[in-house]
C-alpha cells in the first residue's frame, strides 16, 4: 500500500511577529518542521509549537537555517562545510532540548531555504549537514529534495534520508524542480497540483514540464503553509490521497 | 575528605574575536561552562570548547546567558520566568547537541552574568531555570551562588545543586557576597584569595568583611579564566589545596 | 486655537514580517514614528516607511528602542545614560540616512517601549538620550511623556520637547498614566477615549481616575496603530477633533 | 608632486570583544574606515573610534559590511542592489550620526570584506553602493579596488572615487590582485612590500606576478591594521614615502 508524509514548516514567526496559521494545518499534517532562531523562531516561539505539535500526534523536526533572520534564511551564503556542521547541531541541539523538555523527542530535520537550496546541489554541505544530523541522533530522519545530493549524502554517512516532492511546482527531464526564475516553475491550478501530487505518490512518477514521465522518489510532501488557501489545499490533497487508499503517516512510523 | 570542584567560564569568544585563554585553563580546572551564543559563543567556538574540554576530561557544562550580545549579558533584563524557561532549555539544548555530537555529554549548568545574579535573588526565576535544566535532562546539576534562592529553588524542583564560593570576592555576614559596587568588593591579593579559598573548602567558613565567621557550603569554586594572571591563580590555588589533602574532582564524579 | 500634532509608531514589521496597517493610518495623522532597527524595522522597512511618510508630507522622526528584537524593545533593561546616549545616536543616524536619501528629513524623535518608559521617570536616563538626539541635529523635537523626566531633560539641554498625551489610557491625579498593571488602566470605549482626547486638547486638562482635574500639557497625541480598529479611532478623532476647530499638524509646522 | 591618503580598517571590536591596536594606528594613517555595527562595531565601539579618529585629524569613514556578525562580514551572500542600498545607507547612516554628534563629519565610504569582493566585480552591486553614498551625502567620497567595477559605478553616479591599492598583495597582468587562494597572493616581505608601494604610489605602475608592468591607479594605500607588525609596518612605509617627498593626506584635503 501506498504511504506518504505530509511535512510543512511551522513556528516561523520571531518575537512579536506572527507567521502562518500553524495551529490549523497540525490537524491535516504529519511532519512539522520547526524553525530554530536564525532564520525565524525564538525560544518561545519553538516551544509553543513543539507542544502544539506534540499535544496533536505530529512528528516534531528540526527545520535549521542560515543565521540571516532578516532574509528569513532565502539568501544563499558562502558557508563551508564545517560552518553548516556546527549551525546544524546548533540549531538541531536546540529544538531537541525543547522536545524533551515537553515529554516527546525530535524525529526529523528538514534543512531551510538557502541551506536546502545548496545542500541539494552540493554534496560535502550534504554530508557535513548529514554528519551533523547523525552525530545528534542517528535515529533523526534527514528530509532532502527527492534525487538531491542530500538524499546521497544522508545515505552515505549512514542516516535515514526521505525523498521530498512538490505538488506545486513543476519538474524537470532529470527529475529536478524547475527553477522558480522560469515561468512555468509553479502550478497555481489546484486540481493540477492534487493530480500531481497523487501520481507522484501513488505511481513515484512525475509529467516533466516538457512532457516527460520522470520517476520521482516520495516518501514526505512538501504543503507551504504559507500560502494563501493551504489549509483547504492540505485538506483536499489528503482526502483525495485517502480515498486512494494512501496510508498519511510520518516516517518514524513507517519504520517501528 | 575534603572534596571541590573547580569550575571556569569559557567558550565566551564570538566569530572572529577571541577570548580567554580556554586551552591553558582547562588542565587545572574540572568544570568547563560554556557560553551557547546568547552573550558570548557562536556554534563553531561552542564546537572548539566542547572538544578542548572532552579532550581534557573536563566536566562539560551550558554557560546560558542573557540576549544581549553587545552587553556580555551583563545587564539586567526584566525576563518573565517564562522567557527564563525558554531561553535556558534553547541553549542548554543546543550545547548538549555538540556534547552528544562529539561523543560526551553535558554534566551541568551555570547561568551567566545577569541572568546568575537576578536568579540569585529571585526564587521564581531560579525555579524557573531550575525546571528549564531539570525537563531536559534530570540528571545534571545546576551551580548557584552559595546560600541563594538558585540552590533552593533547584532542590525544590528535585534537581541536584552545587553551591559556588569564590576565593577573590568578600562575604557578608549573612553569606551573601559584598556587592561589587561596595570598595572591599574584591580580595586582590592572592595570598589571601588562596586562604579564604582553602578554608571555605576545608572548612566551610569564611571570614566575612565584618570579621565574622560565617558557614558557607562550598561544592564548587569558581575560577575567573579573563582576569590577568588567572593561569597562576588557579595553579597555586590547586597545588595547595591538594597539599592540604583535598581531592579536586567534577561533580558528577562525586555523585556515581 | 488649539493645535494638536497626531503621531503614531510605524515601520515595525522586520524582514519578512510585517506589522500594521501603516499605509492606511499615514493618512490621518501628522508624524510618524519610525523603528530604527534595534527593537523592529529593517533597512528595507525603513526605506519603504520613510518613502510612504515623505510621500504623503507626514513628519518623519526616529523611533529608537533597546536592542531586544525577539522582546520588541518591551523589556526593561539596566542601561548606562552613556549607552543610551549611543544607541540613541546610531538609529537617529541610521533613520536621517533614509530621511536625507529619500530626500527629506528627520523632524522629532520619540524612544520606544521600555526606553521610552524608563526615561519618563528617570531624569539621568532622559538627559542621555536628549543630548544625543541635540547632538546629532539640534533642531528635533524630542517626544516625551507630559509632565514626565523627559520633557524636563530635553528642556534642559536646549532641546524643543513635545508634551505626549493618550485618549486611550487613564490618568492619575498627578498628571502621570495609570500603570498598565491597574485594572482600570486603558479606556476601552471609543467616545470615552473621543472626549477626554478633545479634552486634553481644547483645554489642557483631562479627569483623572480618582475623579480630580488635573492638568496636562498636549503637543501631540499618540495613536495606537496596531490596535484593532485603530483605522477607524484615528479617522473619528481626527473629524471630532476638526469640527471643534482644531489644527491638526505636526510640531516642525508650529515652530516655522 | 605625488600624494597618497593611508587608509585603514578600524572600530573592528564588538561589545566586550575588542580587535586591533586602533589608538597606535591612528597616529600613522589619514584615513580610519570605521565599522557599522552589522560585521563589527556596536555604538559604544563606533563612539569612541570616531572620537579617537576626529582628536588626531583623521579623516572618518564609514567601513558598512554584509549583516553577518558571526562571519565578519567576510561570507558571500547572495544580496540584491535593493537590499545592498538599504543596509548601506541605514550603516553610513548611523556613523554620520556619531561624527556629527563628535563635532565632525564623515569623509568616505569604504565597504567590508565581502561586500567590497562582490562589489569589486559586480557594477549593478557597486551602482547600488554608490547611490546609496551619493544620496546620503553627495560629498563623500567612495573608496574601491583600483580598476575594479566599484570606480566605474561611482564615477558614473556622479560621486568621486578613490582607488584602493596594496602594498602587501600582488598584482595580475590586467591590474586586479592576486586571488588569495593562489599561493603567491601575499607578500609577505616588509622590504617587498614597501618597495611595491612606493612604485603604486610615485609612478602609478606595479609589477604583475607574470613580470609585467602595469598601470594601476593609487588615490588611497590600504594598511592592514589587524597584522602582527602593522605598527612597524605603517610607520616605514610612510617615512619611506615622505623621504621621496610624497605628500601623505585624506583625499578631502586633496579636493579643497
Amino acid at each position: 500500500m501506498a504511504q506518504i508524509d505530509l511535512n510543512c514548516d511551522m513556528g516561523e514567526g520571531f518575537g512579536s511577529w506572527p507567521m502562518g496559521s500553524d495551529l490549523e494545518i497540525l490537524d491535516h499534517v504529519t511532519s512539522a518542521n520547526i524553525a530554530c532562531g536564525f532564520h525565524a523562531g525564538d525560544p518561545a516561539t519553538m516551544h509553543r509549537t513543539v507542544e502544539a505539535a506534540l499535544a496533536k500526534g505530529v512528528a516534531v523536526g528540526a527545520h535549521p537555517g542560515l543565521p540571516d533572520l532578516q532574509g528569513f534564511g532565502r539568501r544563499a551564503m558562502a558557508l563551508t562545510p564545517d560552518e553548516a556542521y556546527d549551525i546544524v547541531v546548533y540549531q538541531v541541539g536546540a529544538l531537541a532540548g525543547f522536545a524533551k523538555a515537553l515529554g516527546g523527542r525530535l524525529s526529523h530535520v528538514k534543512a531551510h531555504g538557502a541551506l536546502y537550496n545548496m545542500a541539494a546541489k552540493d554534496f560535502d554541505l550534504s554530508a557535513a549537514i548529514a554528519k551533523a544530523v547523525r552525530d545528534v541522533d542517528c535515529e533523526l530522519v534527514l528530509f532532502g529534495l527527492a534525487g538531491s545530493q542530500t538524499i546521497r549524502a544522508a545515505e552515505s554517512v549512514g542516516l535515514r534520508a526521505a525523498a521530498e516532492v512538490f505538488a506545486d511546482r513543476t519538474y524537470q527531464d532529470d527529475g529536478s524542480l524547475t527553477p522558480r526564475s522560469c515561468p512555468d516553475a509553479l502550478i497555481e491550478d489546484v486540481q493540477q497540483a492534487v493530480s500531481q501530487a497523487k501520481r507522484l505518490v501513488i505511481e513515484g512518477q512525475v509529467r516533466s514540464a516538457s512532457g516527460k514521465d520522470v520517476h520521482v522518489r516520495a516518501d514526505t510532501l512538501c504543503i507551504h503553509g504559507e500560502r494563501p488557501g493551504a489549509l483547504v489545499f492540505v485538506k483536499r490533497i489528503r482526502a483525495e490521497l485517502e480515498r486512494e487508499g494512501v496510508a498519511i503517516a510520518a516516517l518514524r512510523t513507517v519504520r517501528s
